[in-house]
């Protein structure tokens, strides 16, 4: 061959293997981009405005979550969303997708109590009403049931995770754990009889075998649930202590919820509640306090010195007409703050999205700053700070690749939904629980078009109507 | 016949006449309560749980009511409702039937400016947001169709009667009318040119022949709305004034909502706002006063004894950090208290039911008494009150025999609403409007579960859309 038959075989070459690479190389990003050939994953959820609560507040709008087993795989824009096939795909189309709400307090089966003698003061409250309706009822059944009740309401409001502190604490566990709900669960122990232990010693050897059983579980977090500082000696206390963290799991409280608690346990130890607490070494970051209305000045640095996270109750607060928690010093101090809803019975549900709106209305008031709390740090105390509160920052809270997926879906098509200018200000301020679509947890779609698929409402129902006839005949009322 | 055989012939004939007699009167009653032979009405509202939310809080458990025309025939419990024969009959199984509610307060057409720019100081939120958009936006198509979309939303969440201040009132009243709901309507007049009327002549003109247009209309009672002392001369108020008097029809304003307003009057004349409107006779029984967050104790009895109804707007002040009004006060006092939203805009939503809640949560706080404002005293305020605030108590609040039909039925089914031991407090606390299933107003069935009849809502989310992205450009954000 002369040179320029080799010349010219070569340019032949050299084309077909341009044309051959210009067929290779752009189809292997297309290929990544086709259904048929994208990352592999089990639910899809594609085409929402997915908020993703992470600190910096990324958005993607529209925007997909991709969910393999138990966790989030990758979370970003639609235009990537190709890259991913699902075996089960949700569309969210005309909804905010954003992390589950974290109710960091309440008292599940209490939702039998609900509407039972309030509007009376505290005590009157408490001694007529709650406490014989408890004496006389509080059993596995009921708790059972309540559980049952409080679940279904918290699902079909966007809860995924709650904390509990109540009686017959595993009935609440097998009752979640069959809801499909994350809970942290720790088992009332004070210095006074309870429904099921009648000693702390019994509440402390209940606890640790219910720790025992649970502590595996993917859903249920078994916790170390001392009552209050007024209702429990330090001996129960620090023993409770030495038992979360024997296991180290999280340890739960009461804190400084009214005047007269504070009144209390300052005429008993000439300390404030959780300077006291502190002063026993009972403070430390696995603990949950909830309430914290009367924390001092002087407190509030032990708080964030000793990473005990506040749960705010501001509805039960604000019912039982407790006070108002000093949640913008909490938050100066880098303190971590979640919301909870209390028991049903002083709330009178457990819509976190009430809450969320509350939160934020009687702050702005309370400081004279409309300003203050803006819609977005509103949402990420329920999201993101409940988390922290449970010390479980790096796994849940936020959408973002590798943590659990607990994922909730809200309509927005609806008013008072529209217009839609501010999806933070809408979900904070305009819409509540009964806007949330579909929810998403550990990786289970547990409702779907606000049709909840653990629980059987008609078999609920049923129950807690028993139920209701034998607490108002126990009554007397 | 001898006196033997008269006897006996008598004695037949009394017997006779016994039998007859016997056959004859006992069936009348009998009558009247057979449905094929009752008292002929237009519409059966039967077997509710009826709260009349007359002053004694009488109950039918279960009840009925029945309505002929625009007016409330009869209400009463079930074992009277065979005597009335309906042409409809809604079955309110299972469903809290009570009056409904009445807003004392709100601007319709600015649920198409909820979200835009909140949570920021008030005069920001103002000047950067709210006054640019009505000034580049607000015009007839706006009002039509933001009233539209207010009206979906109060109809939704069980509002029959709202009071509305803003700019075209006459849109609003056409909208109003259309959906069938009741409503209180006065143009906005004020010293500064407004969208529509660019001087106090202009809007008075404008006022008069709203009122003539109007004042007879079943569904739309026209007003006048001076819109506040600080934004009106003693002019214009008591020109204002005149005209509402000469017609007889209400006089709507804001009076005392913030600090800043009652700094401006009190260096302008003075004297603290109510006491400024007393002195050059404003105060009288037809005016509705909205907000009165900043009332005094020395301005109490001027209201009581002028006969003001006062809106208490508890949202909206606690969003905009306004204050917490007297409203403990004004109840001790004997003045007419009425519950409002305000516009959606600083709320935001118009879901009265979540205004009880918050107004019952806050006073409890505010006064630290979880005992003050019992849940039927909060439903009472947001429907006699309301009533009383706008001078119809005759007419409206109560479910009472010879009133209109206004009549809103809600669901207690699902939860929150189980276990259902107090109703008042379930309406109060637990439910939201959500749970409003079916809505009278003025004898019509406006909304059936949870269909809106009179409006097209395929339609107003259309033309919100289109509007919402009109405003977003005109504020270049």
């Amino acid at each position: 061959m002369n040179r320029s038959r080799v010349l010219l075989w070569g340019m032949v070459l050299l084309a077909c293997l341009v044309i051959v690479a210009g067929h290779l190389l752009p189809q292997e990003p297309a290929a990544a981009q086709s259904p048929a050939q994208g990352r592999a994953v089990d639910l899809l959820v594609r085409n929402g405005d997915v908020l993703t609560m992470d600190s910096a507040f990324h958005e993607y709008r529209p925007g997909f979550v991709a969910i393999t087993g138990d966790r989030i795989t990758a979370v970003g824009p639609m235009t990537e969303a190709a890259g991913y096939k699902a075996s089960q795909t949700i569309d969210a189309a005309g909804k905010i997708v954003l992390p589950g709400l974290i109710n960091t307090h309440t008292h599940a089966p209490m939702t039998l109590f609900r509407g039972l003698g309030g509007d009376s003061n505290l005590m009157d409250w408490l001694q007529q009403y709650i406490f014989p309706a408890e004496a006389k009822n509080v059993n596995r059944d009921l708790v059972k049931w309540g559980t049952a009740l409080a679940c279904y309401e918290m699902i079909q409001s966007g809860t995924t995770t709650f904390v509990d502190m109540y009686y017959f604490e595993d009935e609440i566990a097998a009752a979640a754990k069959s809801a499909g709900i994350r809970a942290v669960l720790g088992e009332t122990i004070l210095d006074m009889p309870a429904p099921d232990n009648k000693t702390v010693p019994e509440a402390l050897a209940y606890t640790r075998k219910f720790i025992e059983q649970w502590r595996r579980d993917p859903l249920i977090t078994p916790a170390v649930a001392p009552h209050a500082p007024y209702t429990c000696s330090r001996e129960t206390l620090l023993q409770s202590q030495a038992l979360a963290n024997e296991f180290k799991v999280p340890l739960v409280t009461h804190l400084s919820e009214t005047e007269d608690e504070v009144r209390t346990i300052t005429g008993k130890y000439a300390m404030t509640p959780a300077a006291y607490l502190d002063s026993i070494g009972f403070l430390q970051d696995s603990l949950i306090a909830a309430h914290c209305v009367w924390i001092t000045d002087l407190e509030i640095p032990l708080l964030q010195r000793r990473g005990v996270g506040v749960s705010h109750n501001p509805e039960s607060n604000m019912k039982l007409a407790s006070g108002v928690a000093p949640l913008k010093r909490f938050l100066d101090a880098g303190i971590a703050v979640g919301l909870g809803t209390d028991g049903a019975a002083s709330n009178n549900n457990l819509d976190l999205f009430e809450e969320i709106d509350s939160m934020a209305k009687l702050h702005k008031l309370w400081l004279k700053d409309p300003a203050f709390l803006s819609a977005k740090q509103a949402l990420a105390i329920a999201t993101r700070g409940g988390a922290e509160v449970i010390d479980r920052g790096n796994d849940l809270g936020t959408l973002q690749a590798g943590k659990l997926a607990d994922v909730i879906l809200v309509r927005t098509a609806e008013p008072p939904a529209i217009p839609l200018y501010d999806v933070y200000a809408q979900l904070a301020y305009s819409l509540k629980g009964g806007s949330v679509d579909t929810v998403v947890i550990n990786g289970k779609v547990i409702m779907q078009d606000r049709a909840v698929r653990t629980l059987d409402f008609g078999a609920i129902r049923r129950e807690v109507g028993r139920l209701q006839r034998q607490i108002t005949m126990s009554l007397g009322k």
